[in-house]
């Protein structure tokens, strides 16, 4: 937890910059168990999709963490990044969410592919509150406040012929695959599109169906990526 | 499992190109329980640190699998990268050593560092034969049999010091940390070593050390990332 996240619920009044903050359970466990701060210590703080700043401790009983927070710092950039996923298996998609949120992927949108577990479909990681959840620990980590939103389309065709076309127009649009291209042709910050297949990658018929939707297909090269590497090496690749 | 790993001492000969090969154990299991490979299919072999190519299946009866194995074809090409980590706690090493095997590092020194707990040191996943089951599998993810060399040197001084000149000579060097500048000047495939800190990052003494060695530092960005996220984002930006 490098950023202790403050949901904006929590403000005395929207869009408040200076305000007291008390700190009761989980943030209060992770505080006293490993930063344990001292009266005085000024800690990072952020609310989630608005600005960061310092959190003064200014009350410290084994109960509750007071801080005294001014807000004066603008997040880091998020990446222009629309990401689509074939949905991976459920240990692997809590890692996905976190380290999305950690690059700062502005949308995610999980889909079905033929290779993904119809099964993958019904597990409890993806209820809202478990995506939060994961979300959270992301922009902890990259100590940052931007929270990817993310979708969940459950049907590969009517997704991608009618819903995706108007979600890329004026984005770059790349799906990953071994037949694709080297080199991304893509400027710095230039809004774009990553599709990344499951495990087994997408089949003809699907890659057929996004190269039609605008898509290029980029390489990887001949070494064969888990989603949860490729992921952060396509996004380097395309935000260099 | 993208290939099959084989011993060189299973080969009937050093250098053989064409031999039969009957898998027991791990790959057994795994091929029966997922690969369910059928008479005849041909399966992706390849010798540890040698050449790869095609097992056809010429015998399947539950105990085992006989492979007709032909090599033909060389390994993907290895990062010419020799990697110093701060060594990561037990759970995050494994991760590590995977993908440091399937994205081609060809060295991986684990050091210490103030910020590395000392039992971390303890771990029985720094047993040879457990690293050797880690790297595997990440050759196996890849499609690769290069085995990364890995070393373990628990003295950062002494390291740094008296061993690390005579390993970087000529190789450009890096070492992650943000006060650094934020574009590595690398031509593609030149020999490179990276020096990546523990959580929290290497202490100033320590960065002062590799620069001193000649070591460059290379900024990550605003965003603080795990190790096992900024292990690919900094070999892509130095490979991309």
């Amino acid at each position: 937890m490098n950023l202790i996240l403050i949901d904006p619920s929590e403000l005395p009044a929207p869009g408040s910059r200076r305000f007291a903050l008390s700190l009761t359970g989980r943030r209060l466990v992770h505080l006293t168990s490993v930063v344990q701060p001292k009266l005085g210590d000024d800690l990072q703080v952020g609310v989630i999709n608005s600005l960061m700043g310092k959190g003064k401790v200014v009350e410290h009983t084994p109960t509750r963490i007071t801080l005294d927070c001014i807000l004066t710092q603008e997040p880091p950039a998020t990446l222009p990044m629309l990401l689509l996923m074939a949905l991976p298996r459920p240990k692997m998609l809590k890692r996905v969410l976190q380290t999305a949120a950690t690059l700062g992927v502005e949308q995610l949108v999980f889909i079905n592919s033929f290779r993904v577990e119809k099964s993958f479909w019904q597990t409890p990681f993806l209820r809202p509150e478990a995506i939060q959840e994961q979300l959270l620990l992301g922009l902890e980590q990259a100590r940052a406040t931007q929270l990817p939103q993310v979708l969940l389309k459950q049907r590969f065709k009517p997704f991608v012929e009618d819903e995706l076309p108007a979600m890329i127009s004026s984005r770059r649009c790349w799906v990953a695959h071994p037949s694709g291209q080297k080199d991304a042709v893509q400027t710095n910050h230039e809004a774009a599109a990553l599709a990344i297949g499951p495990e087994g990658g997408f089949i003809p018929y699907e890659v057929e169906k996004l190269q039609q939707a605008g898509f290029t297909a980029l390489s990887l090269g001949p070494r064969i990526l888990r989603v949860e590497t490729a992921l952060p090496v396509l996004l380097t690749r395309l935000f260099p």
